[in-house]
């Protein structure tokens, strides 16, 4: 049998037409009003695409670069920090923390579970000294998404506190409103709802976040984001962009825009999740993040008595789609679907079907086609015609 | 809601990757021991695909130009051919011969059923005097099938009566041993189970047919194939060939060998169909061609009460899918859905699951999930681990 490979993996995600072919442009030199134009399109498209009117930076990275240069950049070594720890990249945030000498407090949420406002606050309240909290807007290890309106409103109120989000995986997913929630920074990915190849990271840079970058005393050269700011006020990046991706970029920006701009992409996210939800609950498969859930992903534990490796496993070799499995203390338990960026209704309804077949071989027993019922008619119920 | 663009069509079908990247190569000349060597690998490869040791010949032509080749080359004018017409395409073939003004005899099937080997051998036995008959391994219009084999054993026995096989949507869906079962000429389309696109035909040429083709006094010079058997034996075209397009009939070869060769392609369009089936059965449409079917695609009608018209328009736009509708005398009456080529069962299973929503969107009273149920156990059935 022909199988396809598709990926259903959180990142990367399937490249969207438009940056395939934009990615196989010829090259063209970046100190040139050529590049200016895309580049400053670019940034011009990466502020709709986050709800900001304020800078928003593009670097030749991947995200944990843009989360590098967020942390340095607002911070100082010996400074205090709190991370939102509610998975694996909620340790990410930590631990760049400690390799910078930053004083790190962590606020832990078991996993499948987000850390909630409220003890947030209390944390701020006991240690007024800290001067940024870090969180995931979509936490990508357990599917779980943070209220980051509800915190914004917490660090809002503290003139000396800055929120810096990893929306790495969660913006062009999830709603996500920058500047009117009053984010100070925010980090994207370039591989994941734009649809794009990594190598590209974004971050945003409100005005509290500005004057800290001013101040900070943290070791940086590649990732100083001073020397970005300047420069690409300008058109341009400090140092070598990578050229191509930001061709793509622009082209994966208008293509968003054609299809109705960034809440138009998230519906669509949403749509799939909650097809996915439904799909998960009719098989009885336990969602890893039940109540905090987000709609980047949905992150499944298999039915009682099957092991999610051999779901995996064979969705992989009978049919070509790669869903990812479990990371840090989830790895081996879990599978993970993915939603955001350039999946429409009928890859899910497909990769669903055969996820019915596969849990049908392992020996799961159901009716086949009753998680296509529920997620069909999930689909009915949201979109309306 | 993101829709991507799906043809399910019989006809072009999706490029495969590896046909997409050589289409966008550089050109090269076609008169190079370069290009000589791509033309040659790309004939032997045509062997296998067509399974014969005989002559395969490379056109630059659509399918339609392969059918005429065929025809004008193996009769002359006034001479007495039988056209078995089971639809459209069975059509084209008296058309042709018409224009041509050969002695156009017709055998006409119902349309959604085919001519059989019996009525045909009665035919000959009544007509003595007729040189060829001309029939379509796939008829593409109701998504019957012929028995080649037997239509071979028919003329076979006759040696002034060769027989001629349009197999441009069929060659690669459905069995086809060219030498073996003595079919003497067959015309093949690369855009149908090859996944390229349109552009060139294939023509075969049997013993039998290669001594009339010498003697034909038709009008002719593009389509002479006096000129390309000569021509090609030497790793050349006639004329210059479709450079690029051939660049990628040597890739899609490539990738057919790579996945088990035609018998493989076959097994995979025969599993889809056997699903679609299975699926429009649980779900009350009506196959146009119930007894005669072949695998290359399924003709359904729409369920009591329907259009099909507004399935079709709901599917290409609310999904992105496009399904082809009927021709001639089916006209608005039918849906087709193709399995020929490049589409694997999560390809399907999404379009079959999108066709439930698009059913009960019109008012289609079924449960939800009961077509992918039938659909999915078939595929159980039929490909074991």
């Amino acid at each position: 049998m022909i199988h396809k490979q598709r990926l259903f993996t959180p990142g990367p995600t399937p490249l969207h037409p438009a940056v395939q072919e934009a990615m196989g442009k010829p090259i063209l030199h970046h100190r040139t009003d050529e590049f200016r134009a895309v580049f400053a399109q670019s940034i011009a498209g990466l502020k709709a695409f986050l709800k900001t009117s304020e800078d928003v930076l593009i670097l030749a990275a991947s995200g944990t670069g843009g989360m590098e240069a967020a942390l340095v950049n607002v911070l100082s070594p010996g400074e205090r920090m709190l991370a939102l720890v509610a998975g694996n990249f909620g340790e990410r945030w930590a631990s760049i923390g400690r390799a910078y000498g930053m004083a790190v407090q962590e606020l832990r949420a078991k996993w499948g579970e987000a850390v909630s406002p409220d003890e947030t606050a209390r944390a701020l309240d006991a240690d007024p000294g800290i001067r940024a909290v870090f969180v995931q807007l979509s936490e990508s290890s357990t599917g779980a998404a943070h209220d980051i309106q509800a915190l914004a409103r917490v660090t809002r109120a503290r003139p000396d506190t800055l929120l810096v989000v990893d929306a790495i995986s969660g913006a062009g997913a999830m709603p996500l409103d920058t500047q009117a929630w009053g984010v100070d920074v925010v980090v994207v990915g370039s591989q994941k709802a734009l649809a794009l190849p990594p190598g590209l990271a974004f971050v945003s840079v409100g005005a509290r976040a500005r004057a800290r970058i001013e101040s900070s005393k943290s070791p940086r050269f590649y990732f100083d984001l001073r020397r970005e700011l300047k420069a690409q006020a300008g058109g341009e990046a400090a140092f070598t962009p990578a050229i191509s991706n930001v061709l793509a970029l622009r082209a994966a920006l208008a293509a968003v825009e054609a299809a109705g701009g960034v809440d138009a992409l998230v519906h669509n996210a949403a749509t799939l999740a909650g097809m996915t939800r439904k799909a998960a609950e009719a098989l009885g498969l336990p969602l890893v993040a039940p109540r905090d859930h987000g709609d980047a992903l949905t992150a499944l534990y298999a039915p009682p008595g099957l092991e999610t490796g051999a779901i995996v496993k064979a969705l992989k070799s009978e049919f070509g789609s790669t869903v990812a499995g479990g990371q840090g203390e989830l790895k081996g338990k879990i599978m993970r679907f993915a939603h955001l960026g350039y999946y429409d209704a009928t890859d899910i309804l497909g990769v669903l079907a055969t996820l019915e077949i596969v849990l049908r071989r392992l020996g799961h027993r159901f009716d086949l086609g009753r998680g296509l019922a529920a997620a069909e008619e999930e689909y009915v119920r949201r979109v309306s015609r």
